[in-house]
């Protein structure tokens, strides 16, 4: 690890790019040191717009581009808008070790396969998983593989587990991995063969990195009491979207039914400070950012669609995942 | 159909049996005309309890056995307490044609294994799935499989699309039935072979019965777009459990929030109404019961933790069941 930490940060990606990207840079920048920006993009967007910010001009640099992939292309078709778009620039920054990690809030399935197209895997892992962070009644976890991987053998599985650990450990390097499978029981003899098998194997695992605590089921992932939670890609994209939904029907229908008579709105004006609460801690900028495990550089999708705080906070996992040496935990682990 | 509507009921299983269940039946006897209960259990322990009751003797009959299923036995082990259970009676009422339909509380595994022993399959269905309410934006939806068939091929999503479908339009006759497939991406190519062949295929079927509207992603679920949502019995398991945990989370962590301050319980005194409307709708007691598709006769199970008022609700699912023709629709249907 270098003294100063240098992130490559796609800035055409996402809903209202570049300015979001610039807002999010400068939040993020408040509160650290030694943090350097290569910034991707149309300098004749990005200038304007950086010239306000109270940003040291040592602590960054605009690497000038035309080009962008859109967030409606396909994957291949963002792909072939090819080598001088601002998400290939940074993906290759990472790879020419120009930089220690990439973001970019822009179509994912083209910052998917651009990465594999440039990056090489990490030895012994056969396929890099999408994780991301999930709330819990005690604090955060990890989940993966949220949709890169639809079929995945017990070696992935256990690829993930220990991938997801390591991210763990650098998000939240105070405390131990708790690993579990995602299920649909939490008995031995449940679930489809390649689950059954992984659930053998791991319990045969003697590690430090992580305690195996066998399956969990999605009515429980979020007690808090495993903090490492791994699917194949089709499980986990499955569970992160019902739960994104689920969510998002019931806070729609407690502020339809608050707003829908006189004591509901009084009522919900007193309780303000409360209800605030209630929305900060389960705030989806706080969870925002999947991380592609699995390539010899982490590579972080900030959502599309999320706001300057957002993009901040995925910026602040880009600094502890290279702070606490992901990439070297990983390794460490596989071997 | 006969102008009576028998109803074969365990009184056995689930927590607060049989207190429980007779208290639903009472309460849905009192809106309810021309049922008749089969009440099988313990005569000693029902007795007392519904002597209490303004329950009309015409409208019962308690079949007494000492014999009952635990929650905690094993499937195996629940089967092999044998005929005289009260569950596996009540399933065989169902079978020797005494009852038009069959409604337990108690041990999941053990009610699906001795379902299947002793009734038949539906001609040309290969696999029988178990389905569930699923609250929307718009009502109410049909979800399945939740979780009686781990592995489905496209054969059985078609037949799960036809069954849920049916079982839609009993509950809600004057809706009609529109079919989504659970999938992790609305375009034709996501997702794995078996869905890409189940969509090709429903999308070439021309029929009556429902409109097909591709695939669904757990985020849209509950939008109420469509209402009859099929998968896998892994997946749909998943999904279920997840939202299951996700709402739980969500509500538990509002009420954290508003017990947490003075403000807070003041403005959840003067909402109160707001609150128990918004809790009103989303009561899972409103989509208790899972109903077992496929046999020859429609077998409820309710859930073993909800009370007599979730209790009474499966009975007007088994009610309505009945009378609209479940098992002749999905038989018109498959053919």
């Amino acid at each position: 690890m270098k003294n100063i930490i240098t992130i490559a940060v796609d800035a055409m990606g996402g809903d209202n790019s570049p300015q979001k990207i610039i807002d999010g840079i400068e939040l993020h920048n408040k509160s650290s040191n030694n943090i350097f920006y290569k910034i991707f993009g149309n300098k004749n967007l990005i200038d304007p717009i950086i010239k306000k910010k109270s940003i040291d001009k040592n602590n960054f640099e605009i690497i000038h581009t035309d080009e962008k992939i859109k967030g409606e292309d396909s994957a291949f078709a963002g792909v072939k808008r090819g080598k001088n778009t601002s998400m290939w620039l940074a993906i290759e920054s990472v790879k020419n070790n120009f930089s220690d990690i990439i973001i970019s809030a822009g179509n994912t399935g083209a910052l998917l396969v651009i990465a594999k197209m440039n990056l090489n895997m990490i030895d012994n892992i056969d396929k890099p998983a999408l994780s991301g962070l999930w709330p819990s009644k005690k604090g955060m976890s990890v989940v993966l593989d949220l949709g890169a991987n639809i079929d995945c053998n017990d070696k992935n599985l256990i690829d993930f587990s220990i991938m997801g650990s390591s991210l763990y450990k650098s998000l939240f390097p105070e405390k131990k991995a708790k690993v579990a499978l995602l299920n649909i029981g939490s008995e031995e003899i449940k679930g489809n063969e390649v689950i059954k098998e992984t659930y053998q194997k791991l319990n045969q695992i003697i590690n430090e990195d992580f305690e195996f605590k066998g399956f969990i089921e999605g009515s429980h992932m979020m007690d808090g009491e495993v903090n490492v939670i791994v699917a194949d890609g089709f499980t986990g994209n499955i569970a992160l979207k019902t739960a994104e939904g689920t969510a998002n029907f019931i806070t729609n229908e407690l502020k339809q039914s608050m707003k829908n008579s006189f004591f509901g709105k009084i009522g919900s004006l007193i309780a303000m400070k409360s209800l605030k609460n209630f929305k900060k801690k389960l705030d989806p900028r706080l969870y925002n950012g999947a991380i592609l495990l699995g390539l010899n550089s982490p590579v972080i999708k900030s959502h599309g669609g999320t706001d300057y705080v957002g993009f901040a906070n995925s910026l602040s996992v880009c600094e502890k995942i290279v702070k606490n040496n992901l990439i070297d935990k990983i390794k460490n682990s596989i071997n």
